[in-house]
């Protein structure tokens, strides 16, 4: 057992239980909270508790959000009939962060995953057909991974998807920005060769 | 700005002005703590606030406790007779780690730098004076780091601590453990051969 007192093994403990935070890091950690202004700690303390308390799902798209309704929805200048189909919240703020898509994400929480006993009825699937319904999609963009289960998921969509009236298409393939050909692994050349284009 | 929602770009502007973390693990962290049941980030939370308020210096060695005196102080095993002096709490934590002192403590809290303007007044060097005063300690063992200012500082308490029956001495200069005789730098080589003993 470590030989800090009480108060200072009990915070260093709750710290290293966070994810890529060690020992040593929650022992730096607890120091340097131990010489920061009592504010600077309470409002830490208040931010993570907040977090927890105010972030709920978007009842539309199922993105994390504080409003019933997120930002993105909620933003008349977003074009409602584009519609991103993504993994979980952290793709959206990923596919936001290159302010390149102008339209409104739905989130699965998920993908489709039979090792893992992850079926069409754990991810939220049967909320993009009811969406699709409602008669205002046009374009539904597959943004899942280009894992296997990404790519399943994918596949399962186009199918279920297929009876309505909706362009359904898939992010691109190739070479990663800034990639090396030399480097690249036979997947992704093979994607980059077929999906060539025309300068 | 990022596209998350106010409580959580909050968390994450708290997190992200914690020591060693970035944007991107603040992010992380953030998002594992939405996913962890409410009872832990009411802990966590709790620890962080609790650390800062229980907290305090032991009255006589000045390291980090959560009562007046500390455990290792009040402690009737330790040896009151033989004196650590080091800069700090940190300090007093990793010789503990190392089960192979039984003496007590004395944490300066810094060292003599008079780049920094820290001058003999600015550290617990009066107060150290005044525990040599009451005639317990027997041996004082100067700890401070190896570098310009921690020799600075300890060859400055040697000359404080002339006046009192004392033995003053100091940690072991040499090559670390594990250490490479062909990576080692020139000074530690030096104090190396300088100390070498008999086998």
């Amino acid at each position: 057992m470590l030989p800090y007192p009480p108060s200072i093994r009990n915070a260093i403990s709750h710290l290293s239980r966070l994810p890529g935070i060690g020992q040593k890091t929650a022992e730096r950690l607890a120091m340097h909270l131990l010489h920061v202004p009592d504010r600077a700690v309470h409002e830490l303390a208040r931010s993570l508790v907040d977090l927890k308390k105010n972030t709920r799902m978007c009842s539309v798209c199922f993105t994390l959000s504080d409003t019933p309704v997120c930002a993105i929805c909620g933003d008349p200048d977003r074009n409602a009939s584009l519609l991103c189909v993504v993994e979980g919240p952290t793709e959206v703020m990923a596919i936001e962060k290159t302010a390149a898509f102008k339209g409104v994400y739905h989130v699965l929480h998920g993908v489709l995953s039979p090792m893992d006993g992850i079926g069409p009825d754990d991810i939220r699937i049967r909320e993009l057909v009811d969406r699709v319904k409602k008669g205002i999609v046009k374009e539904i963009v597959l943004a899942t991974d280009t894992r296997v289960e990404g790519e399943a998921t994918a596949a399962y969509l186009v199918e279920v998807l297929k009876p309505f009236p909706v362009t359904v298409t898939r992010i691109a393939s190739g070479m990663p920005a800034g990639g090396e050909v030399r480097y690249s692994d036979p997947v992704t050349l093979k994607n980059a060769m077929e999906k060539r284009y025309a300068l």
